[in-house]
């Protein structure tokens, strides 16, 4: 029980983390680096492909070169677009199947906060 | 001129060669192998996600992990679902800022099998 | 010595972790995706090859890509199929040869569950 | 507050727990190892180029590897060295743009390392 | 039957432009990377771990890392030291799971020579 | 003597085929990929810190992340800046101790391309 409230919290503390940090690199952050995070933002825009189609990508890609934080933040940004679980499953699934096995403890983890999500949303409704 | 044609026939050759060296691959796999190459085909097959957004992310994938062989396989899976020119730029620049300028060798030769299509297009039409 | 008893249980707590999260990997897994955990099980059983020579080259692979949770997997396989310490050091050197000072973190710490668990062997014995 | 004090002992930490690892790797590191670890610390040394450049080489490929322990020991020693925050932000600069977003995680984790030094460097000065 | 012939020769024309470069890298290295280049070779003599069992986690672990040239180097080695073609087909599927689909290019290539020096076997025997 | 031939002239070849898809890729690249592009080139001019050492570190990551257009590309920089044959060995040295045996194939092509150049130079002064 307890070990499961410490897991409820996980996609929360990683948002709290990830801010915190973004302030610090925002403060130390030259002009060069800031063009690039600004970059990084505007290409997930929507375009010629929607916003979601590109985040999905975004996912992908995080998993293909295992960045448990980058997973992180695409699958929060993938749920909040409307992507549902089965979709999820099918994007982590090619990962799994481009990058091998080496991609499964990443797959985990990402499940783990997948699982978070779909309970707590289970539970609140 | 000469180096153009040398050129134009980039994407068949490479289509060819890959069919000569799945025939040798089909002869020594064995059946573990031969269970992952099915799944491998498998799973880029429309699902709860249409195949056509599942090969955009086989594309990304293959670009941030920089293997040419399975860029152009998968840039020509795009184009023969669908996926405009706009789109296909669209997904590389994520690959691009995702894997940072490492990729662009890759995103050079891409682009020269595009713009082989491309060009072989508007000259047959 | 505090400090030494939290490492004493470093490889039982992964495999419980481990144990946990694959049971919410079970629960979220598609089809394709099982297929592939059952395949990644099965590679490593004897066929032609015995199991403890293809549980230390999954040991050298995890070493080279620098996954922990992979490491430590291995690391312990190759330990209950009897391989020695001796040879546990020759194949982590080759993962570091391979792939470099860039490894040297994770072969800390696959020495660090090793040095726990040779430690507690001499004690209990 | 709590939260700014438990980071400002991150690097102090990360040097205690390598010098505790290190120990335990010379302890089972085999003759080959050895060797490949002293040359480890010899390239670094000054010779046609001054260590201080090395340095800053060894903090860029620990970027664009993506090895967070490789990149706060670099840190450290470019810092030792003499390298200004400036320089640093250049050279987490090219890390970033060689090896794209997936780096940003790691960059984010240094300039927090960065800003406890710098701030801590303020108070007490 | 042309092309036959010009895959024939894959793996000797590789051996000979690898003499050529190790040449002109003898001639360029400084005393660490000669340094380097002996411990390269002294991790796959025979020790508590024949060398057989070290060339075939050299093998591996090129394949994960996606290098051709270490590939064939390590195939090769492989070959000469009685490692069949059945555990050569092991080894490879092993890289193929922990690796994905991204080693499939270079699995193809492998294949390509193994089928060479195999098909060159049973003809001239 | 051909087979020198064909090599004396291999730098010359990359830029001439780089600059060949350079044009192919500004005439497909969309404004991202155009922004990131001039970025890419910004980052490398003299700041806090010189291009020369810049252009040094763009070539030590470029060897661990093994690629070869980005390491012929940064090598020609660094020549055309007066970086030294000693420097360059010494910069190679620390790519292949950072990045292992897997970087050795990158370094041979690197020296053949080096050994050209000085041949070069030798002959013509």
């Amino acid at each position: 029980m307890n070990l499961h409230k410490h897991f409820m919290a996980k996609l929360a503390n990683f948002k709290q983390e990830r801010t915190r940090l973004n302030d610090i690199m925002a403060k130390h952050a030259n002009v060069e680096m800031k063009k690039f995070i600004h970059l990084d933002s505007s290409v997930y825009e929507s375009g010629h492909l929607p916003s979601k189609t590109k985040e999905m990508m975004g996912l992908v890609a995080s998993l293909v070169l295992r960045c448990d934080d980058c997973i992180l933040y695409h699958l929060d940004k993938c749920l909040n677009l409307g992507v549902t679980t089965e979709e999820i499953q099918e994007i982590l699934t090619i990962g799994l199947i481009v990058g091998g096995s080496i991609t499964i403890p990443h797959i985990r983890r990402a499940m783990d906060a997948l699982d978070e999500v779909t309970t707590t949303d289970l539970k609140t409704s």
